[in-house]
């Protein structure tokens, strides 16, 4: 008998983890923890005008969006940042509205130079303030025709370096300039990162046995589970107990989804689906579905530990509501994560619903790019199993191709 | 022999319209169209305050977000209107900061009357500001502590029917007061739902065959197929390409899993997972998933036919960028219609994604009511044929019990 196969058995830790190790020899993700900033915080402090607006959809914004909007309110920012990333015209006319131009250094990102959004948003807003030198600066790829705009214009342009894939750009120029920019401390961003990372590829700990799973064992496990489980739980929920996290969730269904969302080896259609809801609101909205519905979903819980808030429930009692007088004095940051916990609670107690809990230290540069750096190893390891490419997005292609033709075609 | 079943057989059209037909008999929400909105009008003539924020959360709040952002820049509205919604002390510390609390309405919504967040909230705005009957107005159920408190101060009262579910309440008081007072034209808005009602309703269509589908034929059509098919579809993604449909996606995510995500009548977990996202941001996101991946969603995509907005990309020519100027001179709501119309094609040329397209007239109150009322048609119906109840939510309460639990025990 003469015997062929393309079955694949699933790999070893050891086996996924030296793949991974291969793996960072040519993709440049994993390495931008150890990036030299001295070029962004120099040009970070030229800037005068007090607005920042990026030009730029999908991986030129979310991952900066998610890490402002996280410390925006907790951190003594010196600019508002702005992002313009839509062609719906309403949105473009009401977020320019509030821009004052004149005042206003604008970020042209686009990783090939001819992403069609950011070219049209671009055009419009030359449309009403003269673009030079002094007012715009470009993120793309070194030969990209965005570059050789930048040139003839004498404009400043950063890199984004041909392997780092746009949903794993957020710690290269493609968010570390705007940040810098506004006042975010890059350094401890980048800090943050590299903790995930050494504890990823330095620590040895893969035949240890502790309850408390380190980074490294506990991304192996996850992404081991969701990849063995795929066809039973197909979905991923991303439970997020601050609304801080609102633009985390949005960057990990960009990351999640684009990336699994793929052709395995064998031309099979996979693909996890990722879904963020944001605690307490979807208590009232999505927790339903989740306790009660099909048994298709994995469950995430995000906490954060210390919002450095003291804000309280004050001592008040309302005639007629003295029986939720027990809420009284209580802090507002320990209700939230009492609030996580009774739902954690209720959950864990169906036994029939795969969920973890991840509690990030604070409302910091540290705690976000850490969680960030975590999910793309995440993202990575699980594609790893899934037999894909975890890095193309060949399926956008098609849509692509028939706009220009209609484009060119109602000219 | 004897024999005994309880197999439940799909129901016919006719059979699943006399349920629903019945059904309206005793659920309220299908005859708020026909609403009186007199109490509404008065009252919103006599708020002097220039800021209106509404305390509440999830079928509180989420319908009347809906429809104030899918407006709130192609109107010119009175005042402005904030919602308080989530216990995260950093969004409340936030949005406070931005509130002038002299000038300020507080409409206070909750159906049971003890919602804790909303208990919570309006305890801290009780803090900041005197809350009386100048500057306080409540909407709860008839007999709630809420209305209580309410009566023992003096407040003006608005009822949510005890018929109504919350997910269910955006044409009762809940939305209609907190919009007529900003501006918004409720007659117009109940008489967008009322023609959705009557063609629902009234027409007799159902032996009729044509191409183009009634409103009635088509909610049928669909919540027959996604019942059929919950098992091999267990995923209902929602592309709307406007931004400004944003508010509707989370209206639609919770009325679709809330209302979906139960127990069958024979203790089965059930329950169609919905997704939302805006095009064309998640064209650059999402969109990989739904063409490449696994074969377990359906997409709806909704459309703007006429933005009422001229804006168009100018005819500016980048140098090294000339090769994108064909898109110059295009009006972005042509463009982003485009956008729709290429991802369409690329979708439904594929085959095996089951997918439809609703196109709305334009961004007006009639618009999004009609659009609303037809998406809670279809969630009755799909509930119908899925033999669940669609307007409980009981799975939530055990959370909600361990909380206080661990509330009471902390005191």
């Amino acid at each position: 008998m003469q015997y062929r196969n393309n079955f694949n058995s699933t790999m070893l830790d050891k086996e996924l983890f030296s793949a991974i190790v291969k793996e960072k020899e040519e993709r440049g993700y994993y390495n931008l923890p150890f990036k030299d900033t001295t070029a962004f915080k120099e040009y970070a402090a030229t800037v005068k005008q007090n607005n920042v607006v990026v030009i730029g959809i999908g991986g030129s914004t979310l991952g900066t969006y998610a890490i402002y909007q996280f410390l925006k309110h907790s951190k003594e920012l010196t600019k508002e940042l702005f992002f313009l990333e839509t062609t719906d015209p309403i949105d473009i006319q009401s977020k320019m509205k509030n821009i004052d131009v004149e005042d206003t250094l604008f970020i042209v990102i686009s990783k090939s130079g001819t992403t069609l959004e950011t070219v049209a948003l671009f055009k419009y807003v030359n449309s009403l303030v003269k673009c030079d030198k002094h007012n715009t600066v470009v993120i793309t790829e070194n030969d990209s025709k965005l570059n050789t705009y930048a040139q003839a214009n004498g404009m400043k342009m950063f890199e984004i370096p041909k392997n780092v894939g746009g949903r794993f750009s957020v710690l290269s120029a493609v968010g570390l300039l705007p940040l810098a920019i506004v006042g975010i401390d890059i350094d401890t961003l980048l800090r943050g990162a590299k903790n995930v990372h050494d504890s990823f590829f330095e620590e040895s700990d893969l035949e240890q046995n502790d309850d408390s799973l380190s980074i490294k064992k506990r991304v192996l496990k996850k992404a081991r589970f969701f990849a063995e489980y795929k066809n039973s739980f197909n979905i991923n929920v991303v439970f997020s107990y601050s609304s801080r996290l609102e633009g985390f969730n949005k960057w990990y269904i960009q990351l999640w989804g684009e990336s699994l969302g793929k052709l395995d080896i064998n031309s099979t259609h996979q693909g996890l689906t990722p879904v963020g809801i944001i605690g307490p609101v979807d208590q009232h909205s999505f927790l339903q579905l989740i306790i009660e519905g099909r048994r298709d979903k994995t469950v995430t819980f995000i906490k954060v530990n210390d919002f450095h808030c003291d804000l309280s429930v004050p001592d008040i009692t309302l005639k007629g509501l003295e029986e939720l007088d027990y809420i009284n004095n209580i802090k507002f940051s320990s209700l939230i994560n009492e609030q996580a916990d009774a739902t954690i609670e209720a959950i864990c107690s169906l036994n029939d619903i795969p969920c973890d809990v991840m509690n990030i230290d604070d409302i910091s540069e540290y705690s976000i790019a850490g969680l960030m750096y975590e999910y793309e190893l995440l993202t990575s390891l699980t594609a790893k199993l899934l037999q894909i490419n975890c890095y193309n997005q060949p399926g956008v292609e098609s849509g692509k191709k028939i706009l220009k033709e209609k484009l060119l075609k109602g000219q």
